[in-house]
Order: structure tokens, then C-alpha cells, then sequence
């Protein structure tokens, strides 16, 4: 069964959207990856930290999915990181309202032994520097490594971040980032120009306009399913992440056509996570969902042209 | 043969776009549509208007392409309606500088008595009074009647337009003009109520985002192909409508499963329209050139996740 190390955040949200509000919930990358990564048949564990105050049945609600929590530092008279956002209308953009970092400023990553030769490393969102402490970590190398970053680090950490970004096979980046990253408006373009900085396939995600997988000329265009309404964006794209390297593991073929199909996975799982607040819809989302929504991305997509 | 009705302008364009500008070159919706339905095998005839000013050679270029211009009036001491714009640097929005309509102000359009059996109508962007017009001359109900349209009848003709689009089955629309036309944001709202006005298949084209059928609660997204760049983007909309058109007629057949591929047509035809200025692209394009990309298309987003 192949093992998946999955680095993020454990997080408490407070998210404003057009449609209402929350108090603090459930977040954060590593909880929105593995819960996205429990729907396959793997062995996956995740690397975070916590404070006192992250409540035990949040941690039991991953371990219940069988997702190692070895790798989760509680630290007792700390706190859990915290983020408030508010969406704008389009729901394509946000403002950051709040950021307390609490126990993340001191985050020194340690991967349980029996996951450093875990063959997917999925490093979600987070300092550069701890992306890379944990991939130092790894004693056989992984056969493949899927990085998720945001603008954040390429105004604050640029150097920090392009040393991880050489040691990734993947990278997931919003269309924005890709350009922000590379200053070229074309996604075709700014993809030849990260596959320069090192990482072999590049994914770019749009959004409502769906995921692009790059390997040099070859290219993949996953759309977003078509949603009457989007209702709370956060946690997307982690989702989609946990999807794609979930899907990786369990498969551990790394061919481009492959990847193809963890694209879909991802781009599936994103679209049950916006349905409602936080993670309350992936925390309840049954297999037969899942399947069902892959049957509807196959109609959504797939014709029948022969060509000769 | 199916035969195929093309209604739309012929005219004379001048662009500026990022990469430069050009004097007064053939376009019009009729002129590109023209060239799209003359990849497939059919029986068309573009039903139009010019002045004495146009040149032979255009003529030429469309009736060796095998368009029939019976239908199109030649207004020996009028000029031609022209259209000159500038793009702005993202390539997707214009800002219009000329609109001279010269003869296109009293066009009556008449379709010539050997195709007002056609079993496809393509209504081109027009005046919604001279769409209809057109409709009204049909001596057998067509198969089917694709509209184009576009915002600036929605702010000065909006009834007219109404009235011309519940006689339609098929309309293709841009996303901006979906919201406009409706008033909603989610274009799987907006989809649902233009099939109320009267299109029991609505089209809504997203640029470089790709396009979207709908049929009720069916719904089918061919992206566009990342490209590295787009270099003029004037006639793509009226490119995907001609390949559209210009298959169904060929085909024959209104399924929506069959319409799933007049879309990637029209979207395979529309990819070459924007590598040039105007119709340079599409005059000289081969069906070899058109096969190879609609391979590429299939690579692009066919995948093969088996489901039981």
C-alpha cells in the first residue's frame, strides 16, 4: 500500500463569504489534503502542529480516516494557528482579515520514522523552509514529491521557495502565481519557464476554469464542473492537492497519462469541498459520491471523434 | 449534402492588437464562418451584403472555398461596412474605434430559393430584425437554428432580440453577455434561463477559457488549447460558430451527445482563426492541419479512469 506524507497546517478558520459566516472552524492544508486523501487506498500520515486548544475530536475526525497523526506536534500551552478571510462577491478573490501564526512560528516538522520512505510527499502550503526540512527528512527517495505554494512566499521568502521548488517533480500554483512566479502571461509560457526552475510537471489551477498539466509539450486541460453556486471556496485547491497525490500514491504510476486521471480526482474532490463551509462537506462525502461525480466529469469531457 | 444558410456580415476590418495593426482586411461574421463550414462536407451559401468598394478577390476567396454567394447583394455605389478596433493587452476585451455600416444600413437579406430548404440556419452576429427576417424565408422548418449575438444588441434591440432568440434552438453566447442577458452570475443559472426564452441548447463561450453546452441538467465544457499566444482574436467567436454550424450540418444530427462534437470542432477551427491577423490563418488552413489538432484536442482532455 503506498505511504503518502502529507505537511500542512492544522488550522482553526473564521471565513466570510457572500452567503454567510463562521465562527472558528475546522482548516488548514494538511486537514483539507488528508481528508481529501482518505477517499484512497493508501497509508498516509500527516505532519503538522497544534496547540492546546485544537479540540481532540478534530484530531479523532482524521484518525477515524485513517490518517497517521504521529506527526502532529500538540503543544500544550500553545496555540493553533488561526485564519479569517472574506470572500468578495466573484468568490474568485479574498482579503486576509486575521493571521495569527501562534505555534506555526516554531514549526520544526519531524516525519515518523515509518513514513520516510514513503514513495508521495505532498509539502501543502507552508514556509519554504519547513517544505524543505522535511524532504531533508526522507531517507529513501520519494518517487514523487507534489509541492502547493502561494503568492505569499514569493513576496517574503522568494530565495527560500525556489530553492524547495528545484526539488519537486510537482508543483500546484494558481494561474495568478504562475504569472507572479514567473512574469509571463501565458500559462503555456510561464509552464515552460517552471519546468526551468526544476519541477518536471507543472499544474495550474483556474478555478472555476478548471486545473492545466504541464510536462514539457504535453499538456492536459481538467475543467471545473460547472456549479450553480460556490459557496465557500477554502480549502479548494488543498483538496485538490490531497486528491491528486492520493490518487498518486495508490497508483504509483508516475506516467503523464496517469497523472491525467489524478487531475480528475483532485478536480472531483474540489468540487464537493466548495459545496458548503470549511470542511463540513468532505468530512461527510461518501464513496459512491465520489463515483458518481467521476461519471459526471466523464460526460462532462469526454466525445467521440474518430479520426483516422 | 446538408445544406447550410450562413447570414452574417462581410466586411472590411482594421485591428490593433499587442503585436500590430493592420489597414482594412476582409473579416465579417458571414466571411468567417464562411471559411470555418468549409472544412466539412456540405452545401452552404452565405447570405450577406457589400458595396462596389469590396474586392473580387474576397468573392472569390469564399466561392472557391465552395460558398455559394447567390445571396449575397452587391451595392455597386455603396461602401462596405467596416469595423476597426483595438485590443487591450490581455486580449480579452476591445475597445471598438470605427463602426461605419455603410450598406449594412438597409440590409435585406434574401435567401436564394435553392436554400430556403436548408437544414441548418446560422443566424451570425446582425441586427436581431434581420436574423429574423431570414427566419421568415425558410419554406421548411430547418433541422436547426444557431444564433450568435452579442451585448451591443442587448442595450439597443433587447425586445427584438428577444423575440429572434425564442425562435432558436441553438445560441452561442460569451460568458460577460450570459450574465448581461440574464442578470445572473453563475452561468449554470444563466444557461437555465436563456432555455427558458427559448434555445433548448445554450453555448457560452469563455475565450481562452474554452466553451460550455448546456441542455437542461446536461452539460458539456471543451476547453480551449493553451496557446502560447493569441494574436488577434477578432473572428474566433464567429470561427467556433461556423464549425459548429457547419458539422451539424453535415452530420445531420441534433443529439447532444453529436453536438458535444460540433463544439470541439468549433473550437479546434476557432484555435487557428487567432494565430493570425483576421482570415489569414484560416484561408490557407489544410484538413490535415485541422486532423492533427483535433488530435491534439483529444489529448488535451480525454482520460481513462475506468468506473464500474
Amino acid at each position: 500500500m503506498g505511504k503518502l506524507v502529507i505537511v500542512g497546517t492544522m488550522a482553526f478558520d473564521a471565513i466570510e463569504t457572500p452567503f454567510g459566516k463562521t465562527d472558528k472552524i475546522l482548516g488548514g492544508a494538511a486537514t483539507f489534503i488528508g481528508l481529501a486523501a482518505s477517499h484512497f487506498d493508501i497509508d498516509a500520515a500527516a505532519v503538522s502542529i497544534v496547540g492546546g486548544d485544537f479540540p481532540q475530536e478534530y484530531l479523532d475526525l482524521l484518525s477515524n480516516k485513517n490518517i497517521d497523526l504521529s506527526g502532529v506536534e500538540i503543544v500544550k500551552d500553545g496555540k493553533t494557528f488561526f485564519w479569517s478571510g472574506r470572500y468578495h462577491n466573484d468568490m474568485n478573490s479574498r482579503d486576509t482579515l486575521i493571521t495569527e501564526l501562534n505555534t506555526l512560528a516554531h514549526f520544526n516538522p519531524v516525519v515518523p520514522e515509518a513514513y520516510q520512505d514513503a514513495e508521495v510527499v505532498m509539502l501543502g502550503n507552508l514556509h519554504p523552509i519547513v517544505q524543505s526540512a522535511v524532504l531533508d527528512q526522507m531517507q529513501t527517495k520519494p518517487k514523487l514529491v507534489v509541492l502547493d505554494t502561494m503568492n505569499f512566499w514569493m513576496d517574503s521568502a522568494l530565495d527560500d521557495l525556489l530553492n524547495v521548488i528545484k526539488r519537486v517533480d510537482v508543483i500546484t500554483i494558481n494561474d495568478e502565481e504562475a504569472r507572479q512566479l514567473t512574469g509571463e502571461y501565458s500559462l503555456v509560457v510561464a509552464a515552460k519557464k517552471i519546468h526551468k526552475m526544476g519541477p518536471k510537471y507543472v499544474v495550474i489551477k483556474k478555478g472555476e476554469h478548471g486545473a492545466l498539466l504541464f510536462n514539457n509539450d504535453q499538456v492536459f486541460y481538467a475543467p471545473a464542473l460547472p456549479l450553480k453556486e460556490v459557496f465557500d471556496p477554502t480549502g479548494a485547491g488543498d483538496t485538490f492537492a490531497g486528491g491528486f497525490a492520493g490518487y498518486m500514491a495508490q497508483t504509483g504510476d508516475t506516467s503523464f497519462e496517469n497523472m491525467k486521471n489524478a487531475v480528475i480526482f483532485g478536480s472531483t474532490l474540489a468540487s464537493f469541498c466548495v459545496e458548503k463551509f470549511g470542511t463540513e462537506r468532505m468530512v461527510n462525502l461518501q464513496s459512491e459520491e465520489v463515483r458518481k461525480r467521476l461519471l459526471q466529469f466523464k460526460q462532462l469531457t469526454q466525445f467521440e471523434i474518430e479520426l483516422s
